[in-house]
């Protein structure tokens, strides 16, 4: 066991080294180009004519169209390629409240990958305010000149009741992708993991470690997908209906899960849990966890950049299938690999509100994509370009 | 005269033709490509290692460097090229009151132009609200993205307090260009329409037809200018202190215009005026009134597409210079030759506030740049690389 450990703390140090040289090769890639994102031109602009009816006066009787029905922003104007990616800067990534322009790097990053992978105009939209009504009242002021709004890194409880007010009030599709993108990678995961240690969903016991955005979405989403017994976890323990003091969304939470009434701590929730899901931002998974699992256990740990547990300490814990959220492990779990393909379904189809069907379907596409699942590949590439088509696809009314 | 009149009757029929051809190509245009505006990456993206850069988990990085120091965002991230083209509908061009998807075509424009000659990356955000209040709330809340913020197609008087609240309540510039763009660009041309007939500012007398946006802005520049002699008119005739009934922002402009307090309509208004600036929808200049007019007059008919007098009719009615808002005739006044400069330059040297100094700057630049003006000449084409320059570098605190 002491060798077994040097080796991994070795294998820390080297990547402790590399994170750090990746950050500070990305400030200055940052600086360099003075952000990432720009604006540019689908026509031709080169001549008067040009000129002309792009702008005044031939742009005029584009408008009178468009006014006369508006429907038709959807055909003679960027609205059908466009959306939004709102962040008040609450929650940005692990790091907390950065506010506002803390959150534009991230925000921009976000909509190089739309634009990479679904072909689509998004453009971040941070916002000078943290007030959940200010955030509804502006992104529904904003919405015509887009076709979708994702919402992005808004902290728990304020994102459930912003996303589901705005989806109730605007009639394009409202996504806050923290919830549901991980929701579906982590059931798409999931599915095939379950294929590899050949287990059912109605079957497991999975631990849910983490009860913010992605936590509440995923767990949702799995009982939906056939689930039924799920122990979640907050930073004070495991949820039940007997704890005090619970958040309203949290009540929610302890009366679909926890059956049992468990309570305690994260080594009371996974004796004999068949799946462990770390989406916290700091709860570590020890190999006595892992030990006290049921044999060929699931781990996805999720938290970024410092996975829950190391992929090679779990399988030398004894876990069958490893997924963490970073790409320099196998079985990378990344919104990237729905939200692009989840707005151009979204927007091609003209779909107005993205259902929780929808989202399973979505989750057995991406699955599907992997003919024959193994401990090293449950979930394809972000880079495979069938993913973007499959999950688009899967986004239909 | 019947024959003259006959030859412009063509003319306008041609031109008529013209212009329905032109706007069915313009319709055509926009339904081929969906718009006109997309959204692209300056950074190349196409392996994991630029992923991880540009996104998590490098991106955190950047994130905390812009959060610790708010200012970095200038330089880390695509706030210092952005300007957001804000629109609420209200007054599109000539046409008035088309709404947000309505005014959507013609601020994808807006932003193609701001790229063209400005290299700006500006993105427009139609708003699904008329009211004031809550159109200051919403670009206060979405400023965070933009380095600054242009305002477009509102109607008076509600764009004079929208523009004042948002300079003094955002570190950014801010600049409703259908006023302040408008009136730079007649003043440039003024200047070098005086030179060509051999007038002085402070001499001459001016009629400004239109007491919206654009007349407002030009009749202030006008006087900053040195202009001391001018009468504007609205739709119900001449602006004076006598007039009851009149709107605040017209009762303001009844003090520092009209000494002489006159009264009535553009037949009395234009007697012996050296100048007549149309900045109106509709009103029509007819020969006669140029005739009233005094020798070696100038004659600005910006009304679009449709100027208030044809500029061969112009001519023959004795003017000495003409402009218009056409590309199709000599002397072009349009806003395009200095909102991408004036933004360009303020951007570059984080000028927080368009002054009224900055304007009348702008306006001697871009007059300077025809060094031998003639009636055929007054002012640059925007296509001259030059003009972007020389606005630029006149923004400066």
């Amino acid at each position: 066991m002491r060798k077994r450990n040097k080796s991994l703390e070795q294998c820390f140090k080297v990547k402790t080294v590399d994170f750090q040289e990746l950050q500070e090769e990305a400030v200055e890639v940052h600086r360099l180009h003075r952000g990432k994102l720009a604006v540019s031109s689908k026509v031709p602009l080169q001549t008067r004519k040009d000129l002309s009816l792009l702008y005044t006066p031939g742009v005029g009787a584009v408008s009178k169209v468009v006014a006369e029905k508006p429907e038709e922003a959807w055909n003679l104007t960027m609205k059908g390629n466009s959306v939004a990616v709102v962040s008040d800067g609450s929650a940005v990534l692990g790091l907390g409240n950065l506010g506002p322009e803390g959150a534009l790097p991230v925000m921009e990053g976000k909509c190089l990958i739309f634009k990479k992978f679904g072909g689509l105009d998004a453009f971040p939209i941070v916002l000078a305010t943290q007030d959940s009504e200010e955030i509804i009242r502006v992104v529904e002021a904003i919405a015509p000149t887009f076709g979708g709004i994702n919402l992005e890194d808004i902290s728990a409880p304020r994102c459930f009741e912003i996303e589901e007010r705005l989806k109730n009030e605007l009639t394009i599709p409202v996504m806050h992708d923290d919830q549901h993108g991980t929701a579906m990678v982590v059931l798409a995961a999931l599915l095939n993991a379950l294929r590899v240690v050949e287990k059912k969903i109605s079957e497991i016991k999975i631990v849910v470690s983490g009860a913010g955005p992605a936590g509440v979405a995923t767990v949702k989403l799995l009982l939906k997908a056939g689930a039924r017994k799920i122990i979640v976890l907050d930073s004070k323990g495991i949820i039940s209906k007997e704890r005090v003091g619970l958040e309203s969304y949290k009540e929610e939470l302890a009366k679909v899960t926890n059956q049992e009434q468990l309570s305690g701590s994260l080594a009371e929730a996974v004796k004999g849990a068949d799946v462990f899901i770390g989406v916290s931002r700091s709860n570590t998974l020890f190999p006595l966890h892992i030990q006290a699992m049921a044999k060929r256990s699931i781990i996805f740990a999720l938290a970024n950049p410092v996975p829950e547990i190391m992929p090679e300490l779990a399988y030398q814990s004894g876990a069958a299938v490893v997924a963490t959220g970073r790409s320099d492990f196998p079985n990378q779990i990344n919104n990237s690999l729905v939200f692009p393909g989840v707005f151009r379904g979204a927007l091609d189809q003209r779909v107005s509100r993205i259902t929780e069907e929808m989202k399973i379907k979505v989750s057995h596409a991406l699955a599907n994509l992997i003919k024959q699942p193994t401990p090293e590949e449950i979930i394809p590439s972000m880079f495979n370009p069938e993913v973007v088509k499959v999950v688009a696809a899967a986004i239909q009314d």
